[in-house]
């Protein structure tokens, strides 16, 4: 017999053992997603309290080792968010799993991962504790110095300092050490930053780089957009375990009150026709519901198809006018579309699509179509193959219809955003192809789309118009000239004629002087003769 | 100030929560991925026994709602394997990451996650129990049904009965149901089992699908793979977190001990010169060595590039043969070609790429190359373009080198394996691009793509020689004959002159009667003009 010992693993052990999954595949993908999930907990921790985000990000080099390709760094990140209350700091930077409890509204972060899966991958490659200081605003200031005890998935603090807080400072600074390749991420990272400066104008971020070079992308609105309102739970997206937590907080005494006070778009009506498709009895007590009547619930919700939609508030867009200004910024372009879809839903979870297309400017010609993706504000850089909208453009799209050159300067810009965004994995690359999500990408590009191809041809027209004119002025002028000579009179008058053949008096006016020298020089001979 | 409340989740919730990652993102995808977690713990745990697999895959309807996409389906996997032992079998199956300890050594799954994560989405979708029947092939069966405490990541056990064994039976099974959709999946299904028979052909496979249609995948050899050995951790592999662990389990007295006994390929000399590049002295004690000294011991193996590889003895690869065999099954290739490159490694975990190119018979001509990617003995159907053998094919080799036709039947057969694969997600269907994993694909996929070109070229360089053949078979054999009746001898022995022109004499037998009939109807009545 062979014999088989068993282990069970924390968390924290988990994500140490399988590192790939959370984005620290390599030191160079490591740095830049550090960077990522500790700028995005600042970006939540602003944005909850209505704060316009002052974020400054740090990288130092702390490296001894010369010739190699990855070295020590220092990164430093700051904030001017919400703070965190003392009691929480050791086990929310150093415990895999804990967070702030959200409900059902949108945020950046997965829950209880990202900025500690930092400190632990920084911490395994330089054995050095992390350094976390935060104020909620009050009359002090905390500094804990911490290390995460991986096994146990605890932290263990090393320091805990308070300081007098006198000039009511409010925010969080998290530094810590990590083997890092800033060499192989400079590029991403910065791209990190100018795309989430686009997505959230009222952000001013400062990245100071390990050489001392400053990139400041200032705030392009003081106005910050209202935060994504928690709302409750729309039916559609609650399965047994959720029901089964939902009833066992419940203090309502029947079925039928606890389905309208505990999900959202669910009337008396509604309950009633629901609680009668399942069988189950309206005044029944929510907590001596059976096993099968549960299932039965839940199967109830998912046959009854008369739910409205679920209510968009818990859903932030950047909105098509920011968009639209954040597209211009960044490419120049000499056109741009943007479409924001309505709200549409996935398995009870509203969403919104927006889909910005630009043409020309600073955008460098390619035969393929330059890919912008953002998912509730952020933007995702890595894995685009593997991404909904690249299966949408690749696949879906057929692009021959919009009479787009084969290398064209295009870019396309896609934003989605939800309570929940289908991620394909825990280092939030790449959003899985949920039919819904895709169908409103294809209705919202195809839109800009058709705008590209009005453009084009407006564009391919005035083309075509001014190598008529280039041949019309060349020979109308003098049939004309010599017409009148002949006739001794006046040359007739050709701007209608003109206009008939698709040559506006604008620029029939532009080109006009461009080519009167060119007939003069070469005409004007051979009228003479 | 903004209160933020926080919570500590448990695994079993985090997977719950995010159960995209782990690969159930819908009901179609959730059938694949919960037989596919299940029949891999099977080939895990008769491989350990050195028993040949045989596995029984039985999918029932037990739906109810008729017109849905969607319905609830008993889903049955049994197996001959190890068993295991009743005291684990609550926590093995109902409690996230817990599992069978294993150490440096080849193996399918991730550790305590595939298999409770297919019963926490059954419990999820249906809220039934699960049964798990199993025995070690001792005196007693063991029966238990069980569901999982989400929130507290512990098992419910509802019933526990235990059986005499007289038969002897060694193996388990599982049941339990889900709500998912076969129709969607059942193609996917498939081509999971025929290519899990084809990477692991000691394996019987048979399905039983919901209309009762049997798919039976006999084993194609009683031999079984000799199981990857455990072995010791290779230096470079390890971290400050598994160096700490390491040191607080030695025994050892003395550093200089404590490398040559607990590392691979760390003999005395090695440990010194290591000991030295840290400025550790020899004879420290292993549990008093501070932070500094840990983090400069990793940092010293790091630049000590002076070690052997890793030892391949942990990996087990298909091998050419059986791929060939399993190749030739699969698609009766006109051509094929089989590369295993010599184990290399990266960030100290050994590894081997093993690759096929077939050509012709039953694949599908198409304009890009059909792509069968394997690891550690499964297949990876999903996320092929977030894989790296997607990137090698398509942005690594330029296949206008091999003279390829545009569209052509060609199939490319991928293995890596490794005791540790650096998957990109939870899912484990994509491969991450590690520079060492991406050169050794790009120099097998190469070695086999001249193989074709060559074989194409032969063939060209037929088809030029028929077509040649056929224009000098008309003419030469008049030629000769004509200018023998000319000289009154016998016609002139030719086929040194078509051996100069590429065509053999086994080609020139071989098309000779062929041509015979044609030329002789047609040219005997010109030779008597």
């Amino acid at each position: 017999m062979v014999e088989v010992s068993f282990e069970q693993i924390s968390p924290a052990d988990f994500f140490y053992r399988n590192r790939d999954i959370a984005g620290f595949s390599n030191p160079s993908r490591a740095l830049y997603t550090s960077i990522r999930e500790l700028v995005e907990n600042s970006l939540d921790a602003a944005e909850i309290g209505k704060i316009p985000p002052n974020i400054v990000v740090e990288l130092t080099s702390e490296g001894t080792s010369e010739n190699e390709e990855t070295s020590i760094y220092r990164l430093k990140v700051e904030d001017n968010g919400i703070g965190v209350a003392p009691e929480y700091v050791p086990k929310a930077f150093a415990t895999v799993l804990f967070g702030s409890k959200y409900g059902y509204k949108q945020n950046r972060g997965t829950f209880g991962l990202g900025g500690t899966m930092a400190l632990l991958y920084g911490q395994i490659t330089t054995n050095k504790p992390a350094t976390v200081i935060s104020s909620t605003g009050g009359e002090e200031v905390h500094k804990f110095v911490l290390m995460i005890d991986i096994v146990k998935n605890e932290p263990k603090v090393f320091k805990h300092e308070v300081f007098e807080n006198k000039e009511k400072w409010r925010g969080t600074i998290v530094e810590f050490y990590l083997e890092a390749d800033y060499t192989g991420s400079r590029a991403k990272i910065l791209e990190y930053f100018k795309h989430t400066a686009i997505a959230n104008p009222h952000t001013s971020l400062l990245f100071i780089d390990v050489r001392g070079r400053m990139y400041y992308f200032p705030r392009a609105t003081e106005k910050v957009p209202e935060p994504p309102v928690e709302s409750l739970p729309h039916p559609v997206g609650v399965d047994v375990e959720a029901m089964n937590r939902l009833l066992s907080n419940s203090k309502e005494k029947s079925m039928l009150s606890f389905l309208v006070s505990n999900f959202q778009k669910v009337g008396e009506k509604t309950a009633r026709e629901v609680l009668e498709l399942a069988g189950i009895p309206l005044e029944t007590d929510p907590k001596k519901l059976s096993h099968e009547q549960v299932a039965a619930l839940v199967d109830a919700i998912k046959r009854y198809n008369k739910f409205r939609p679920p209510d968009p508030s818990s859903v932030s867009p950047i909105g098509e006018e920011l968009l639209r200004i954040g597209i211009e910024n960044m490419f120049k372009p000499d056109f741009v579309y943007v479409v924001q879809r309505p709200p549409s839903s996935y398995s009870g979870y509203p969403f919104v699509v927006e889909v910005g297309l630009a043409y020309g400017g600073e955008i460098p010609p390619s035969e393929s179509i330059q890919l912008y993706r953002f998912a509730n504000k952020i933007p995702l850089l890595y894995d685009e193959r593997a991404d909904v909208v690249w299966k949408v453009v690749t696949e879906r799209i057929d692009w021959s219809n919009y009479k787009i050159p084969k290398v064209a300067p295009i870019a396309l810009i896609t934003h989605i955003c939800s309570p929940k965004i289908p991620y394909k994995s825990v280092g939030k690359e790449a959003v899985a192809d949920r039919p819904e999500i895709e169908r409103e990408l294809v209705i919202a590009i195809r839109e800009t789309a058709r705008q590209l191809r009005l453009y084009l041809s407006k564009i391919e027209k005035k083309q075509t118009a001014v190598k008529r004119l280039n041949i019309y002025a060349k020979y109308l002028p003098i049939i004309a000239k010599c017409s009148g000579e002949l006739a001794d009179k006046k040359p007739p008058d050709i701007s209608n004629l003109l206009n008939r053949l698709g040559i506006d008096k604008e620029l029939l006016k532009e080109t006009h002087e461009k080519i009167l020298k060119e007939i003069e020089e070469k005409y004007t001979v051979t009228g003479e003769g």
